[in-house]
């Protein structure tokens, strides 16, 4: 037997399987919208159509194209549907996808400024242009002392938010020797889980972390920030950090950042706008950045409302040397001299891992394809169509809002009460011809419409609306047999 | 004026520019070999090509295309260039782009199984192959309590490996109360710098690891890590944790894990293989994961040596239980049934983000494409090409060893000193024909020739040694002069 010198894919494969690929992409953004939004399967049914042992000798590509429309399709949630209201749009977009592409195709890792020059200076130039397209306070520019960089994710943001803010609370100490017992850090109840999770990672524990209670319309109560601030002080403790959330995930409330601010005097401020960030390219939408002076660190994500492939974090923050103090670890093997002389950004000391892809490739391409003229007007209809269905709800006497819109999010219920809402929305998701999701307002189960997928358009939410209409019609109907 | 109704790209746009993306990424491959490995740039030097305004309007992404080839490429470190040899490889493949763009196209979201079944169980099954590919124990497969899941790096998965440990050893005291000062972490002074920055991140503290010294090989010195330990334990302290290195980044070094494991009964031992790991998928180097019954823990980086993009790292922990407790955090608006019911993987629990990309279809692809046995081929051959070059320096006057050669990675020195060989590796260098990077070992600077890129054939090695031995004589000739 003769063994082959070369394993590799031909350039000539490629060429014919990565057309074959880009069409078949097109396509999906085609019949997607025909598919049921959740897959019809129980846990387990996918593997079951896998073989069991892995692949000993290699297997030509175009089956495996096969599998993934007889395997992988099945198990799929489409979260590129029209019809996909679920927790947070994560669209994307056809620029997006081919950054994405030559990204992959390069394969560089720019981990550090000298391991791909273009890599680190196109990410700062293009997060440069998102503050200013968003209307973000100069002081998380560039040419300040501060900054943005691409993180995977919000959950990651914030986490190195706290750590800086712990290294620069504690004067380095808590890298040095470990954290103490008495930093306290602040959010509301409302905001999103990954404050508590950065919290754990942080050393910080469950026990340091307040979760200020929320208002009617579920934003920070800063009365209650100011006195938890006062008790902890009175104990001895040192509050340290304090994050805000500008459009919480349960119903896109507005925690009051301006006031918080004042009260942040030395206390690290970070502000989680992780999907409402995106609408203040809209100058109309802009108030949601009130406060941001007051900030030392801010996020939000592309990736959910902006045609940016996941993972795409824009995090800024004004002080880069707090950050660079908390995360930058420098092993001989990667020294530079660009690092050395300081003229060059080592991207590496921003975030947790070592390794970066080139992710400022899509956002490039999305910025300059769409301009902020394309953005805005995206953004306005999604929340157009939101303030529609909003209407049908305010206007059917069976349903109510329970919080009014806010931006693109409806939280909504049915009259009949919390069992009834929930039976609701679950025939409804079973039909398959939307997927929206659900949370917890006070005591009310609650059914979330977010608007944001790229293909959106008045036709979903008027059937979004009908489905949930009648199936209440036919629910009410059972329950009073 | 009239405006627009709709800025995307249309399919038809896309179908034709993303085949241009695809032949453009088959050119690159092409024409990579004959460009310099690294670009020629000062810092700051790509943004003065970039408009300092961000785009108000669309524009033609003919254009971006241009632009990349204008302004991008001539900053671009070429980690794909069979000359690269710099620090480790990030070696991708066809198959792996493939996967990365069909990923990219369908843009789902794997944060719980309900939010794409398949991207969940695609990601179980294929790292279960993985597992029996590399010839891991049984306790790292999904059918035991153990399990596989991929993180973004070999940083990543220290950090959760260190969370699961500090919860399971203060029994979930740290996640509700923060961490005191009491644990200690070891790991040897030549391991990955991320295992000190995970002890900074997670409230651990410099103060708190341990740098063991390592032998002559620059392996850990187990006696060492004992003395440390007994002493640790004296004074009162808890050891919890230690990171162990299969292949350290300066040189290879495998640490005596079987000797390690020992030593940590009811201590978390974690294993880093990150580059070397990947020779385990050739039966002869399988010696490589002794010990590793004895460990809690495990991670390599597939898209280090296995032909798969950046980021994949496949974590495997023999307790997903201990995992889960640190990083689980649980909201109303993720409840699901199927996660209710034990019955689905939720991998937003086995990591730091909550959000994540469909990476393992990607490697789904690889494994397919290749099968074990075009992986192992292709390692056996960029091992064969280090030793190849071993030999060269072993035989040359003027050149050393610094340690013997492991697995790809040939640590070698002039033998005229420190400031020679720093000076040869950067005048070499600047040729662009190759990139190799530095090291410390001991007093040596060192370079590292890493073989590991694709396409790196004979005549690339060939070529660098000779490169070496020229320039190294055009040196000494300056010097005597």
């Amino acid at each position: 037997m003769t063994r082959k010198t070369n394993y590799h894919m031909s350039a000539e494969e490629f060429r014919r399987f990565g057309k074959e690929v880009i069409d078949w992409i097109a396509d999906y953004y085609e019949w997607v919208e025909s598919k049921p939004v959740v897959p019809d399967v129980q846990p387990g049914g996918i593997r079951t159509m896998l073989p069991v042992d892995p692949p000993l000798t290699g297997e030509p590509f175009s089956e495996m194209l096969d599998d993934v429309d007889r395997v992988i399709m099945p198990g799929i949630t489409h979260w590129q549907s029209p019809n996909f209201f679920a927790y947070f749009p994560s669209n994307t977009s056809f620029p997006s996808i081919l950054g994405e592409i030559m990204a992959a195709g390069m394969g560089v890792q720019g981990m550090v400024w000298k391991t791909s020059p273009a890599a680190t200076e196109l990410e700062t130039h293009v997060l440069d242009w998102m503050a200013s397209l968003l209307g973000l306070p100069d002081k998380f520019l560039s040419n300040s002392e501060g900054g943005g960089v691409i993180q995977d994710t919000a959950s990651s943001a914030v986490l190195c938010a706290m750590l800086a803010a712990r290294e620069k609370a504690t004067s380095g100490v808590s890298n040095r020797q470990g954290v103490s017992g008495s930093l306290v850090a602040y959010t509301s109840d409302q905001a999103h889980s990954s404050v508590q999770k950065a919290a754990r990672i942080a050393g910080i524990g469950d026990a340091n972390i307040r979760l200020v209670e929320t208002d009617d319309g579920f934003a920070m109560r800063v009365d209650r920030l100011a006195e938890l601030m006062a008790e902890d002080r009175e104990k001895g403790l040192t509050p340290f950090f304090v994050s805000a959330t500008v459009g919480t995930t349960s119903s896109m409330a507005i925690d009051p950042i301006p006031e918080i601010a004042k009260l942040c005097d030395g206390i690290w401020l970070h502000v989680d706008a992780a999907m409402a960030g995106t609408a203040a390219v809209c100058e109309d939408y802009r108030w949601i950045n009130a406060g941001l002076d007051g900030a030392q660190s801010y996020c939000f994500n592309p990736h959910k409302w902006m045609f940016t492939n996941f993972d795409c974090n824009c995090f800024y923050v004004s002080d880069r040397h707090a950050l660079i103090d908390a995360l930058s670890i420098l092993p001989e093997y990667l020294k530079t001299r660009e690092h050395g002389s300081g003229a060059a950004i080592d991207y590496r000391d921003w975030q947790i891992p070592l390794g970066r892809r080139f992710r400022s490739l899509k956002l490039w391409f999305v910025l300059r394809h769409y301009g902020a003229e394309g953005l805005a007007h995206h953004v306005r209809e999604h929340i157009r169509l939101a303030e529609t269905f909003e209407t049908w709800v305010r206007e059917h006497p069976d349903f109510n809002l329970v919080v009014p819109r806010k931006l693109n999010t409806v939280c909504f219920a049915h009259s009949q009460g919390n069992s009834f809402t929930e039976q609701l929305l679950e025939s409804v998701n079973q039909t398959g011809k939307l997927f929206a999701s659900h949370t917890k307002l006070g005591e009310a189960f609650t059914i979330r419409m977010v608007v944001g997928a790229r293909d959106t358009e008045l036709r979903h939410v008027q059937n979004a609306w009908n489905l949930f209409v009648n199936k209440a019609g036919e629910q009410s109907r059972r329950t009073s047999k």
